[in-house]
This record gives structure tokens, C-alpha cells and sequence, in this order.
């Protein structure tokens, strides 16, 4: 099938596949677990893929025993190049019949992929979280990305750790919390089913599950539209570090990053955006004063969505690493949600 | 074998078993490797007390097929009641021959059973870390003794966490370091064996063990006192926390305890205390503060390190579960190292 390619966007919690032809045509799309191989390993990672692009052929009407021409894959943990390049081998003798090309690049490189031909800075929050900046010539800088005991500021893993994390400290009386637990420590209960801090033991350690601790974050956002001060705390402070974030690669950014009518686009990957209105207060503060303290380069920034799957920039980054190329609609593929500038903001 | 009394104190990287005849004399000790079951599972942690029972017995020229009287544990990770009793079941069933009765505690209860009767505050930093008040009545209050995923700040892991994260929060921009990094940076390399911050994933996550982690302590403290800023800030910081958890039982003791010529006795157990000329300054700061600024109970205080190993203190519990005692020579089982009063300080 020269004609097929097929993209993956591979997440600590969801992941998605698509196939494609080589106009861009969108031929069908399949969802499918975690392919984060450093939260499952690299056997249970390409069973996963394997599983969804075979269901992805079947379900476009194409031979499953035949292989797409190439697979090109968006995963979050596709960053250490040994250990994409063993996850490829790997992949290549166990599945004979998926596909003939295989390329793996990071959650974030694809989004942009998806996103634009022309870079900016893509910040994930999702189960995990990272921020990358794509310079218009390529190069690239990150800050975070680390996993959950070295990073993952400002995801849904880290905004549940730290409401938790919260409930323990004023149990044992070791910080004061910045408002009342009490509905933040039920919900809790609720969501591990557990009737004391002890209980909350086994989730973190003999049977942790990084997307189950993280999917608690969706109880916290529900608490902080409801109005519980400290959901609303909780998001706040993500919104914060997730700016900081950019901040941190902003010094890395070339001028036309900066000077177009958009300011600094940031595009924003992962279910935890979702809650933008909860991370606002927090992400305003610190990048609005980033702009006001600026002295000319920074006047701005605009916060884009993608309205496709990532898994269509891995197809699109696939098909060039093999000198072809997909078409791509970039203005369909993302739109703005938020605009700040020097000159005030929409 | 009615007469003989084993204790086990059981850490996450080194473990103790001793043998003591009704009169408190020491027949034997044996060490071992790490006996929390959180870490390891209850299989592993009970074949590792096994190995060292057994070992001690022989060693005390006792026939290894005879049970001891009582076998008391000394167990960090000893504090939910089902897992305990779990544990013990499992023991029972697998190891018959080791012991006729058992008894787990903690590594805190331990610890203080072995220095006194009377009370006082256990603030353990080991491998992990936890803090233990014991009042004169026996009513106890804790503050941490979580995990690394939900506590032991002040701990070996934690300040071997503090100095790696200072080194990935430097190279991403995200946060100024206090110090200059290279050293840190070097001793990590060194230590995990790694080129670059990619390469310390796997020791974060698929080869994760807690103690190795935690083993990077002890590199930063010759660090520390080889001059290094940052790693003598680590120390400080750690310091600073174990003293905030002697700070957040502290509302909870009861007169008699703060009342006495020691001030509050603190009874350190742990080998992050080899290094308490580093822990000291954010460790007096917080402290000292604390007894300047209360008006009345809170007058002063003593470090204590135990001389003899906390099973001793499981051995004495286990015979008193069973209506036995164990004579103790508290004196001579623990001796202060370190003074304040807001009479001044030795």
C-alpha cells in the first residue's frame, strides 16, 4: 500500500491512529490505550499500535496483512533516540505486516507537525506534561518532559499529586492548606474508594497507575467549576508552572517566533486545556507580567488548539523522513482560543 | 526455645535481627538487606527476615528448626494494621519453624522502645524518612512516613532527588539554581553511570529502586563537606523540613515530655544523622526559632542517636505482647548529641 500512510498519537492515558492517503485525505481513524512505552514497556507499547492500526485497515477496508507504506508516530515518550530506535526494531520482527517505514518523534513534535510548517512552542498537559519551542529553522528547545518523579509540572498527574498531596500536609499538620480539604479529601475517597490516608498507599506504590492517579484531576476540575476554592487553587498553581514553562524556553525563540500579529504561538496539547478557564488565572499572571516586563522582544502570545489529531502531524513527518509529503490544511488544523498583547488582549 | 527473644529492624536498604535471652543479654546479631514490604513485596520481605533469623540462630549455636519464643519487628512500612496482619499470616504459614509469636511495629515505635519508656519524639532519616510522637500515656500523633511519592522530605531519597531535580531545573531554564551545579552534575554521572539527563529515565522509572535512588545521598554529604555550595544546600533544606516535622507534632505533647532538664527528647534514627553537621543549620534555624518565639511550653530540646539497633526495642514489644519483659538499659541504649534551652545550648 505506497499510497497509505498512517500516523499515531500516542499518550500516557489515550492514543489515537489514523490512516491517510497521500493527498491528505483523512481514510479513517481508531482509538486505543496508553503507548507510552516508559509507563508500559516497549512489548505491551507496540501491541497497542499494532492493535490499532490493524483495526485502522480493516476498518478503511484495506488488507490487514498488507503493510502501509509508513507509520510515523507522535508519542509522548518518543524522545531518547536508542530507545526509539530499539522500539522500531522491535516493532519491525514482531509485526512484519504493519507497515514497510517506521518513524517515532516526540507528542510534541507532532502536534506542531500538525500544527504548522513554521514552529512555536508546543506545551502538552495531558496524563504528563512538556513544552518544546520549534525555532522556524528547526532547531528545538525544551524544559520539562521528565516523567512524573522529575517533571510533569502542571499536568493532570501533578495537579492531582498536589491536591493530595495537599490533604496529607494538613492531616499531619506539616503545611497549612491554602483553603478547607474537606471536599477535596472526599472526593478523594470517592474516586480511589478509600476511607483514610492509608489507604490512598497501595494506589501510589504497589499498584500505581499513573493514568488512574492523573485521572483524578477530571474529579478536581468538576470540584472547581462547582466552586471549591481549593480546585480552583490547584489549577491555578498549573496554570502558573505551565507558564514558567514557556518562559523558560523563551529566551531559546527566533524573532519571526515573536513578531507575527499572534505573538509567540503556543499550542496548547492534552486533555488538561480543557480546563483553561481554571489555569487561566495562574497562566495570565505569569506570562501577562513575562509581556509587561519585556523590554521589545516579547509584546505577546496566542494560545492555539489543534481541531485534528497529532497523529496527523506523525503521518506528515513519516511521509517526509521518506522524501514524500501529505498535504496539510495548518489554518484547519488549529485555531486560536486566546490572545494577549502588549497592546491589550481578546 | 521459651526463653529466647528475636527483634528485627527492618529499613529500606539495610536491615538488623538480634536474639536476646529474658534477661536482655544480646546472643547475637546478623544484618540483612531491606525488609519494607512496600518496597519489595511481602514474599521478598518475609524470606529476607527468615534468612536472618535463621542465620542468627545458627550463629548463636541454636538448632534453626526450633522456633524463638517471639519475634518482634521493628519495620519501616509497619503501619497499616491489615497489611500487618497479612504479613504475619503469610510468615506463619511459610516460615513455620521461625517463631512460635510475632509482633510488628514500626521503625519509629521501635526505635523508641529501645531508648525509653517514657516517650519522646522519633524523627527517623533513612532511606525514607517519618517523625513519631510518643507521649508519656502512650497516645501517639505522626507527621509523614508516606513515601517518596507523598513524603519523606528530609530523607536520603529526597535529598538525593533535591540535588538531581536542581541539576534537570537548571538545564531547562525552569528554575536558578542556589549554586553552581557542576559538581552535583559530575557526582550524578558518576554515581548512575549516565552521559546526559536522558540517560537517569530508566533510573527514574523502569529500573526505579528506591535505595540505589536514595544511595546518591551519601555522595552529595562528601560533597558537602568536601566544600560544594549546593550539595551543603541540600543538607540545609533537609535540615530545615525534618525540624518542620518535629515543629508539627509538637502542639500534640504532652507536659511531662517538654518539661524534663533534655527539653523535648528528639530521637534520631537514621544514617542521613551521620551527616548532622550539614542537617544543622536549617535544622537549629527552624527549631531554635520555634523555641524562641513559644511563649512557655516549648523551652528547648535534645537530639539523641540510639547505640544499640532498634530491634532491640522490637524484641522488648514482642515480649510484652506475650505479658514477658525484656530488662533495657535505656541510659546506655541512647545518648544525647546535641542540645538547646533557650537557657542556652551545649
Amino acid at each position: 500500500m505506497a499510497s497509505v500512510f498512517g500516523g499515531v498519537e500516542g499518550g500516557g492515558t489515550h492514543s489515537k491512529t489514523v490512516l491517510l492517503s497521500g493527498d491528505g485525505k483523512i481514510l479513517t481513524e481508531v482509538e486505543g490505550p496508553c503507548t507510552n512505552h516508559w509507563l508500559i514497556g516497549k512489548e505491551k507499547c507496540t501491541e497497542n499500535i499494532n492493535d490499532m492500526v490493524q483495526r485502522a485497515k480493516i476498518q478503511a477496508g484495506l488488507n490487514p496483512d498488507t503493510p502501509i507504506h509508513c507509520l510515523g508516530m507522535s508519542l509522548s515518550g518518543g524522545e531518547q533516540k536508542d530507545a526509539i530506535e530499539k522500539l522500531i526494531a522491535y516493532m519491525k520482527e514482531r509485526f512484519p505486516n504493519l507497515s514497510e517505514h517506521y518513524l517515532i518523534t516526540t507528542d510534541a513534535i507532532g502536534a506542531m507537525a500538525t500544527a504548522s510548517d513554521r514552529g512555536g512552542v508546543v506545551l502538552i498537559s495531558g496524563t504528563g506534561s512538556n513544552c518544546k519551542l520549534v525555532n522556524p529553522d528547526g532547531s528545538q528547545i525544551g524544559c520539562g518532559g521528565w516523567g512524573h518523579l522529575m517533571g510533569d509540572e502542571g499536568s493532570a498527574f501533578w495537579i492531582a499529586h498536589l491536591a493530595v498531596k495537599t490533604v496529607f500536609n494538613a492531616r499531619d499538620n506539616l503545611v497549612v492548606p491554602p483553603h478547607d480539604i474537606t471536599h477535596v479529601k472526599k472526593a478523594m475517597e470517592e474516586y480511589f474508594q478509600v476511607s483514610d490516608l492509608m489507604g490512598m498507599l497501595p494506589h501510589l506504590y504497589r499498584n500505581f497507575q499513573k493514568s488512574h492517579f492523573a485521572g483524578f484531576c477530571k474529579k478536581l476540575s468538576e470540584g472547581a467549576e462547582a466552586g471549591d476554592a481549593l480546585c480552583q487553587y490547584v489549577f491555578a498553581q498549573a496554570g502558573r508552572v505551565l507558564a514558567q514553562h514557556v518562559e523558560a524556553v523563551l529566551p531559546a525563540a527566533q524573532e519571526p517566533l515573536l513578531s507575527g500579529d499572534l505573538g509567540l504561538p503556543i499550542l496548547c496539547v492534552g486533555s488538561v486545556w480543557k480546563s483553561w478557564s481554571l489555569l487561566k488565572p495562574g497562566f495570565t499572571e505569569v506570562l501577562d507580567k513575562a509581556v509587561s516586563s519585556d523590554k521589545g522582544r516579547f509584546h505577546g502570545y496566542s494560545l492555539l488548539i489543534l481541531q485534528q489529531s497529532s497523529a496527523l502531524g506523525g503521518a506528515r513527518l513519516g511521509a517526509e523522513s521518506l522524501g514524500a509529503s501529505i498535504k496539510m490544511d495548518y489554518v484547519a488544523n488549529a485555531k486560536v482560543f486566546y490572545k494577549h498583547t502588549s497592546k491589550g488582549q481578546q
